[in-house]
């Protein structure tokens, strides 16, 4: 059982509450954020200190515990949640793509993706300024210039932009400039990222890790909206196996279960899970007849000149050509599509 | 490089070769099948030897050696192969659905399962009657009285059956009752049975095994066609990871995988990979939009009461529906769908 | 609750005890064996029906269902089993090591290795004469030649003989030679050969399946005794996971966990883990420090020119170094090492 | 090839040094850290710049790029480094055991338990005052209080005390109580936290994440040293596989290779690896076995009581019977123990 404190509930309030709840012989677990505080009441029975606890100062309301997850289940809020990204909409009837290059590398480069992926039918435009790379010898991504250069192309295309930040102290920054803020897959378990990003209000793009169950991947997004922060967008990438043909092996089975377990919109990004671009146009097929309420695929004016993830990115006219089968394939199971920039 | 052998090659020119090759410095393996023999010519440089090799008595042809599946590889068939059952085409245009309960268990359930599943679309009835089970104290199928059933339940529907084979000595009974021989999951690297299954010619359903890779898969599907039968259809059916959201994880990305190594035709199981029959739909849709030939689903009148496999067994009336979806999406992505029975 | 009934018992007999069973509104399971049948009561509340089987004629006793597997529980049997092969004891106070190469080649070959390994200390001699190879193109092993080889090496230097069985129809042939039998990996879940290996006495070596749970090699086990033969040694030779960085991932937590759950002795076969020479000392190390009964180790006199497995081969020089660590290792947990031949 | 700057160096320098590379055709990357810039030469044929680009002002030196993990590979420094930590040395010839609860919760829990670890033998304290937790709701750590009471059982006891830092603004606070700076295994690709941890001096503890491959390991602990800090040790944790009979799979075979690969102490966490305390022995004993530098074990006064990881903690008693155990082991592979406090 969760009690949920008042914003800005006096410390004394919080200790009464901690005390009566501890007095009762259960155990107590505070979680803090910039705003809200939230007390756990653990152990058996703990049910029955609810109304008590409701009535004590302090407290704005009481929350079951189970699932682990409470406010991203889809047991406790059987509708499914939108995230609107102004005039897009992420969990409707549309299916959203967004596409662009791993990392922004110039400002010719970002142009020329941004307006052939917004010709093409893309709502969103990728690309990383800050990069997180397993060797500290790699490019690490241009920083504030590539988020001016995102903000130019936004103005240019209309495309709405989603980037990663990877720390803490890059999120203000990174807000400044974005519409969406991407969680890549090696920082979804990294808790104080995930709080802070929760305590603030432009929209997340939470990528599961490549090794995080289902579960851990709820209990991630947990902590963002416990934070503060509903507007979250889930996004399976493929998992690490031991089977090597491809980068990872998407999980598509995961597109369901989320479905089942959670109310937020879940998205594909058939490209990392592929690794070589030849085989994102059915995994992305895929993730449509699955239900996935979008796509996020890499694309690049030269692939090969790439600085980094070129043999998995697209070129434009292979995205464009996917960008059709999609349409169609969207219509075939009830989805529509926005309307082309 | 191979040196395929006539058939009845006597054993005194089989001699010569293989001196003739030693004498040459290089390392011999030979593969005996019932009626022809393969010599492998082993070490670097061995295609200097190909034109002298070709020319001596007993040897049909010469094949280079790489990729290791020659037989199998697309590489060296560039089009598409097709597997032909009665009026049945697997790997041609049209999507092909396999139905049925994961074991025989009465006349009743397989008729009633087969006259739903006809109706409802399905090619092909699956069945099992020889099962394999992790438990010695599990139900392990009705034998011969199961295939009998099957083969009543042929002529009643026009359905064709697949059915598993578990062990060589049964093959021949198999292989009287069933349109296509089965091998599981569990059996795809026992050798010996791959071996001779590609003996006789009924076409085989290769079960890609749960912790196999797919260059794993073409090697069996080489051992199966390397003995003389070239039916071969192969199947994904979900891998062995860390994530238990699901009984295994479908390897969607598989598929692109092997169209592009091999020649022969995939298809996809969503019930083995699920585990539980409400993700059955979206996978089986994943699977025809990633570009798989087939379906194969398990489906019971009484999903509950099933000695085996209930929890990922389909309704009937589920089944039914699923296929309406099917029959769109196929549309969809330009294939066809066998007119209903 | 399994029932398990009188050798020879009539089918008038089995037919009441069935009807018996299904009359009180139980599921009923039947495991056949040689000369012996195992009926499985299936359904909560079996336990009432204990007496009045126990009572009916044919059946000889009645044993509960769980662990679901009953013959190898350690629950069931806590003390500690040991398999003996003439002098030998594996399971016993001593630490028992196996070596040998690959496979069989030549005379020459497996004599060097034989009085090699005999001289450093190991009990036993492998050595493949059926080899299961991935690639059908893959060196199969010399067969009954190899056979006669290790029973030559036997005579020669005292050494027990193990070797694979990889099909059911070779089974009395290998007997014939070999004083243990080995399932390999692939194996693993081959029910039919499990079965037919447990109705012959010879002593099995089971190997663990790559991708298979403790919990499946402990039912595979199960099949081997279900059938009548108890003489199981168990072995942990890697499994197969995300990390490439050696050839499987030795999974050294199996051994304490199978030791819990099972009276049955455990080895663990450091090469095939390794998949390099260079890291089998250390890793056999570790295998008798977490308390394994022994070890098998792949040696040849020269590991370069081997046909299959070189790799991971130790030289014999490199053996007997290990072998000397070993000792001094044995000693310090406790455990004696055979007298040197 | 990388060219390491001068520290200092002026912008002037640094732009002309860049000029000069990509005017010569390659690409550059630049990895800056507080004092010190690293300037990648990417592309093939870089090595002919060596000499002229050492030549220019505020280069220090030039290091060739291969492995990607420079500064801590083996082949570049053949020697074993050594980490100390006051008196006590990491990667010695002494076997090292730290020990402690999985949470610092009070002072009477860690003083007991800091009193009985060091009478068994143990040379450091753990204790988590920052816990990374699955859930929101779980005790995420007493903070800056569990930090003081680590430091007053390290007055009262001697024993260095090493304790987690999960995000880079608690770096500051957290080294000025700790011995060791613990990175644990979800952030061990927090590419920022490592490179913080790297610009200052406290000695780091770097868990290998539980999805992360050896290769990555060793580039995380590459990020720390790039930014200043060599005095690092790795930990082996267990793997996420398929196997759910223990928490994780411990790769044992990951210190072999480790050590083969880089000059860094290695240690083994079995505590993580088994999940249960029972197994925690065995897993120990194969770590020592195995040759790792030291061991980091879970231990608490009262396991059922502990507010998390009370399963894989054990006793008090427990743990000082397995010392002694521990220690007649490292004497047989040849390894000094610390004198017991």
């Amino acid at each position: 059982m969760i009690a949920v404190l008042e914003k800005g509930c006096p410390l004394k309030q919080k200790a009464d509450i901690v005390r009566f709840v501890e007095g009762a012989g259960f155990r107590v677990q505070v979680s803090e954020h910039s705003d809200q505080s939230l007390v756990g009441v653990i152990g058996p029975g703990a049910e029955r200190l609810a109304d008590e606890l409701a009535a004590m100062p302090g407290v704005r309301e009481i929350r079951p515990m189970a699932p682990p997850y409470p406010l991203v289940s889809r047991e406790q809020h059987p509708e499914s949640s939108r995230v609107k990204i102004d005039d897009i909409t992420v969990g409707g009837n549309d299916l959203i793509v967004i596409a662009g290059p791993c990392a922004v590398e110039s400002r010719e480069q970002i142009f020329e993706v941004a307006d052939a992926v917004a010709a093409a039918g893309a709502s969103m435009l990728r690309g990383g300024a800050f990069k997180p790379r397993s060797s500290p010898y790699s490019f690490q991504g241009l920083g504030q210039e590539g988020l001016e250069l995102l903000a130019e192309a936004r103005e240019r295309t209309g495309l709405r932009v989603v980037t990663e930040v990877v720390a803490l102290e890059d999120i203000a920054l990174v807000a400044r400039f974005a519409d969406v803020l991407q969680i890549g897959a090696r920082n979804m378990q990294n808790f104080r990222l995930l709080s802070a990003i929760g305590e603030q209000q432009t929209p997340v793009l939470l990528k599961r890790g490549m090794m995080a169950t289902v579960e851990e991947l709820l209990l991630a997004a947990e902590y963002v909206m416990a934070a503060g922060n509903p507007r979250i967008i889930l996004c399976e990438r493929g998992i690490r196996t031991f089977e090597k043909a491809t980068r990872n092996t998407l999980d598509i089975c995961a597109v369901p279960v989320l479905k089942e377990r959670t109310h937020l919109p879940v998205i594909i990004d058939p490209s990392h899970a592929a690794g070589r671009r030849e085989i994102v146009p059915p995994l992305a097929k895929a993730g449509v007849a699955v239900g996935a309420d979008g796509l996020i695929v890499e694309v690049h004016p030269d692939p090969d000149t790439a600085v980094s993830d070129g043999r998995q990115s697209m070129t434009l006219p292979a995205f464009a050509e996917m960008m059709d089968e999609i349409r169609t394939l969207a219509q075939a199971v009830g989805r529509g599509t926005p309307v082309t920039v």
